[in-house]
């Protein structure tokens, strides 16, 4: 129960089902498109969660409790779906989003 | 100018600046907390774009456009920052989400 253990750092990321119609993307879309990026042809638009959690906890823990607030909070499963990456050990930067 | 090259899948990722306060990730933490997570410390919520150009374009150019795009629309640079994410082969799969 160290108080001195990096914390996790965990990233959610929500998408809309390819089925389901994303009127918010496809706004974008036409933006761009009209301000001269004609060969951009899709947007689709999501959230991305950044999770802090105690770096106590160990790491099946911390993907268990991922999933339940994915499941029970942070998606909606009838038009959406979620993927998310724990990182290997606590204090590990997140991963994803370098140029 | 062929067509039949796979399109090219840009993840971009939209985060507030750290200095800038979140109500609604706090909002989700505090629903999270009250559901029993108490070992969330932090949720911070961003924005995820999918976006797909015609596999015709050559990669600098894709990460040319795509930073101008985040420059011009996608992103409020006085309060947000972005990262983006181009595949090195057009018709690779994005490699973020992975659980």
């Amino acid at each position: 129960m160290s108080d001195k253990k990096p914390d996790w750092m965990v990233e959610v990321f929500i998408t809309l089902k390819p089925s389901v119609l994303d009127p918010q993307g496809s706004t974008v879309q036409q933006a761009l498109n009209s301000m001269g990026y004609e060969n951009l042809t899709d947007v689709r638009l999501g959230k991305y969660f950044q999770l802090t959690f105690r770096g106590s906890l160990a790491r099946p823990q911390v993907e268990k409790q991922v999933q339940q607030m994915c499941d029970k909070l942070l998606a909606n499963p009838v038009i959406e779906r979620y993927e998310f990456k724990v990182p290997p050990d606590p204090g590990s930067r997140r991963v994803s989003g370098r140029a």
